[in-house]
């Protein structure tokens, strides 16, 4: 399995202060573009590149499917994966549309959705769905160390400047927010919420599975491949080889919601530095969302009350980016335009 | 001069209801689009369109220059609006730069910028700079209802499906400031702020300054127009104009940051009807503009600690909301996708 205790840290403070020297030298206010500046800075320091590139965009949509759906905790029924994944590809789904409209390119990574692998889809299928992980572990640790290296093998071969991250799998707001309880401690009452939009019911069900599986799996809670064989998904456990790999590389890569916040906090606890690599698009309407973001003291780009998943967040994302990178590439400095500067 | 009284309430909850109809429809959770979803069925009823129109999208940047900077309250000399307005005009400019990438037609009004109208500017210049509010009225009455019935025009002649408000002027948010504190009540020291980045003396002398001015001229702040004549500038009272008229025709109007929500407040004081048709581009990182956000009770749809101007936030707003539409118009519906619904 490939290890990824070698990734760089991006500290480079002298490339910064390039990249915002130049933002001071553009016709405008120093720092009046806010977030935008810090955005491209940011970029700069993990490319190590002080004119980042962004000609390519790409988000990955891994999806899958979960055992855990037997103990109710969707309003959704298990084939909705498959249909989804055909939707993307058919170009009818929120993603599809955001990806033409904003010029991302879309891989949907079939990594263990229930069926045959839907054309033109990429196939990654460890199985046709984990296990109930409320009465026993998801997967096993080989299915985890495969699924970690299908994603790391497609962060290798991507060509990408920035690339988002998207899901989908009906149950995977369950497996996401056990991820998030074993990984951070926090209990299921305060951590699980409605998904994609669980009655009251429902709910009282999703927390009650999500706490018997802490119950049941506390003793793998030791290390990181333990915790997502017992209590993750196969499109959860290919992402999160997906995102260290794509760290190793200097690749940026954007973060959408919930579920790939959990993918984050299992690759943080492989590899701590792949924080360096990573932008978070919006603070999703999923309960505990904003919480793990402040636990991880980052700031999100947006906050659009987004809870649809798919990557639908980091791509408008990635199009606040899209256009910072723009005013640093395009606008006039102070000498061009013959402005005079503050006093 | 135009009168507003007439602008006609938006409320239908017929047509809202019909537009959540289809958002429910297409593949993805109902809601789960969060704001997307609401600044769509926002739009369709200012418009009063089941499906809303957004293939022309104008920002109009209102340009003028301001008398006060004689006390010292812009680290920037008032040469440099003119130069802005060059800039704009070339392509220079981060709204320039935004307007083109985004598809979005620039209108740069010259209001009251000192010189010379710049070619390629509309002009509409009422004079070269308003007289200097800490001493004397910025402009007399007949000035105000000029640059309104100028405002009001451009929004007749108009013929786009959103229009964003912008504006360039070295030392109007002190004009802005000296706005807020008399349609709000609050005090200078709670209201001003550094603007495009004053020094601590300069925010000292800018707080005097609008202090002293508010003293001088709190007699007239019994009328919304004696208020923009003591304490306004050429491109406030223009936009206030654009604004109400863009309200009577019910096209939707995305305000920008700090000075764009002063002309907002003017714009509410002569026909509180004029809310119904505004879109809160961004918070902006102004001192004070988080507060009358919240005072108006509306809700930013980003916060990029942008402070810039220009209807720089705008444009990027206009963007999300122009994705918003296009998820609106091109998702599949269940039906078309065949996608299982929630039980």
């Amino acid at each position: 399995m490939t290890t990824w205790t070698d990734i760089p840290r991006r500290a480079d403070p002298i490339l910064r202060q390039v990249v915002e020297d130049r933002w001071n030298s553009l016709t405008k206010p120093p720092g009046s573009l806010g977030r935008l500046e810090t955005l491209v800075a940011d970029i700069a320091e993990m490319q190590g590149k002080l004119r980042p590139k962004l000609d390519r965009k790409a988000i990955y949509v891994f999806c899958g499917d979960h055992g855990v759906t037997a103990e109710g905790v969707s309003a959704w029924p298990s084939e909705v994966t498959a249909q989804m994944v055909r939707n993307f590809v058919r170009g009818g789904a929120a993603i599809s549309v955001l990806g033409a409209a904003l010029g991302i390119e879309l891989s949907i990574i079939d990594c263990g959705v229930i069926g045959p692998c839907v054309p033109g889809a990429i196939n990654r299928k460890i199985a046709e769905g984990t296990r109930n992980f409320a009465l026993e572990p998801a997967m096993t640790l080989a299915e985890v160390t495969q699924a970690m290296d299908n994603g790391a093998a497609l962060a290798h071969e991507c060509r990408a400047d920035l690339v988002g991250l998207g899901e989908m799998g009906i149950g995977n707001t369950a497996s996401a927010s056990a991820l998030v309880c074993a990984f951070t401690g926090w209990s299921a009452e305060e951590t699980v919420g409605r998904g994609a939009g669980i009655s009251d019911e429902g709910l009282a069900r999703k927390r009650a599975a999500v706490e018997q599986s802490l119950r049941l799996h506390r003793e793998s809670f030791g290390d990181p491949k333990s915790v997502l064989a017992a209590l993750g998904g196969f499109e959860i456990a290919t992402m999160t080889g997906f995102i260290l790999e794509s760290a190793k590389q200097r690749r940026p890569v954007m973060v959408d919601g919930f579920i790939t916040t959990a993918a984050v906090l299992a690759a943080r606890a492989f590899a701590p530095n792949v924080m360096d690599y990573l932008l978070f698009s919006h603070c999703s309407a999923e309960h505990a969302h904003a919480r793990v973001l402040a636990s991880l003291a980052v700031r999100p780009i947006l906050g659009l009350d987004l809870r649809l998943g798919e990557g639908s967040g980091a791509a408008m994302a990635m199009n606040v980016v899209h256009q910072a990178h723009l005013l640093y590439e395009k606008m006039a400095t102070f000498a061009e335009a013959s402005v005079a500067e503050a006093s």
